[in-house]
């Protein structure tokens, strides 16, 4: 189903799918296959279809989402028709926004608002740091990238050259026996230009899935700042409850009212914390052993490569 | 004999060693070991020693060189007094210069002046451009050499911290089974550190001998157009032969006698330049396998170490 969404959209920019059980808002747009030529290059296309699929399957992923009607509806309409008779039934829905926890049960002893507190601002802390953490990351990798494709392959052509360069110098000598030495140097320098290729293609064998990984992530860890400040405004609501009681604005039983609210928005909040972690964790091990499995491969082949050259020179 | 000169001398300049048959001019300053402290770092006293062993090395191979009485003198005296006297032996020597030529007889047919022109030519044309290959790879070679001790270092550095930092936020989760990533997570960026070092130290372990070797050859090929000069006068004056003889400047056995002369000068130099070709086929032989074989251990290390990193990483 995703894959067929993804053909058909060719470009397709979920914005924001925020992520209760009852809807989703996804706006998107999209452009016909027929208006892209020129327009946007194949490299940028292929990435943007990266990005949906990985997102759409971080979607299927999220057991609330995934089986909610407005996804469901996204992933498999036919028409134009159906997608806007789905989306006016979807514009109905009342239930939205912080509306949402009203038909959440957390099945599970009432939260006082310390742990409340405490668990929303481990929450904050956790996410604030992973962000600059994330960031730090892209960083390091964007000047890294740069470095493999710009003046490094830059450098090991130029080494390359020099080598080749020598090698006809020394071919013009007249001396005999020396085809030994020119033959071997050739190929020497011939090698550190293959080496200047496959150091400025590693990046995208590599790097581009740490730092896809690691965009992806950027954006998540973006939408963490609103979500919690939701949770932080509840939070102050409470802590306000007493005063707004001798006040006369709300009754006693308005304040036990929200601060079991606020408990279950705590109990979604760290359900949808769990559903993170577990993603993360699973995310990072997988694109880690693939940047180290690939990075391997990259040592060896340059290895063996130039053992294949060592093999050239004879010990005199 | 060698090896106990140059803990002798601890820092030894040869100037020019004129590699006559008969005269060795040895100019060279000796610094006691006993000034060395504070004035000369000890890296830059090592590398002075090197040049000499290697230089008293190439000095040892040359057939004319190491027979002659002087360079014997230098590397076995004991005393000044024996210096001394040895040296005002050799000052003593008539035979300097372009004077050693008439020691020397080819025991071959006389070249005619078109065939000592094109040697010569040839000589000249293929010492100036193996002398821009040097030059050339001396200049790579030192752009790489500071990459890989500066921006590559801290680059690798910058990756490995910025693994072990995202390690440590997630050690914040308190997400139980979080260890399975973060462990790893924290042992890749070590892994990362640990590679920085490597690369740093690459240089001295295999761009160094290369260095070394054309540091060597741009000084040997520096000598070359002075002593190509001293042929190109003599062919010049051969070339003006028949106009001094028409002037009666010279006799025509006088003209018969220069070109002989020049052929014997030829000879000479061909025979310097067959003994720089063998041993420049030998160098650089030897120092590109040493290069290659520590390239490879650099890239084998680097794949080894990563191996034992992904290990640590759990496939979920």
């Amino acid at each position: 189903g995703v894959g067929r969404n993804v053909t058909k959209h060719q470009l397709v920019q979920p914005g924001h799918l925020q992520k209760s059980g009852r809807q989703i808002q996804c706006y998107y747009y999209y452009i016909q296959s027929s208006i892209l030529p020129g327009r946007f290059e194949e490299e940028f296309i292929k990435m943007r279809m990266e990005r949906l699929q990985g997102w759409l399957c971080r979607m299927c992923r999220h057991p609330v989402v995934s089986n909610s009607d407005v996804f469901q509806l996204f992933l498999t309409y036919r028409d134009e028709k159906e997608w806007k008779t789905g989306k006016r039934r979807a514009e109905k829905d009342e239930c939205v926004g912080p509306m949402v926890f009203s038909t959440i049960d957390p099945e599970a002893p009432e939260l006082d608002i310390i742990e409340v507190e405490q668990k929303c601002e481990l929450f904050s802390r956790f996410t604030k740091e992973m962000d600059d953490g994330v960031k730090d990351l892209l960083n390091v990798g964007n000047i890294h990238w740069k470095r493999c494709t710009g003046p490094l392959r830059k450098e090991y052509q130029k080494i390359g050259k020099a080598f080749q360069n020598l090698s006809s110098v020394f071919n013009t000598s007249g001396y005999t026996g020396e085809a030994t030495l020119t033959d071997a140097l050739t190929a020497a320098g011939k090698t550190y230009e293959e080496i200047s290729q496959i150091v400025a293609e590693q990046p995208r064998k590599d790097l581009h899935f740490l730092m896809e990984t690691n965009n992806e992530y950027k954006g998540l860890l973006g939408c963490f700042p609103d979500t919690i400040g939701v949770h932080k405004a509840a939070i102050e609501k409470v802590r306000e409850g007493d005063k707004m009681v001798a006040a006369g604005k709300i009754t006693t039983q308005d304040k036990v009212t929200m601060a079991k609210r606020t408990s279950i928005m705590c109990y979604s909040l760290q359900a949808e914390m769990n559903h993170f972690h577990s993603n993360r964790i699973y995310d990072y091990n997988r694109v880690m052993q693939l940047y180290l499995e690939e990075q391997i491969r990259f040592y060896e082949t340059i290895a063996e490569k130039l053992k294949q050259t060592l093999g050239q020179f004879t010990t005199l």
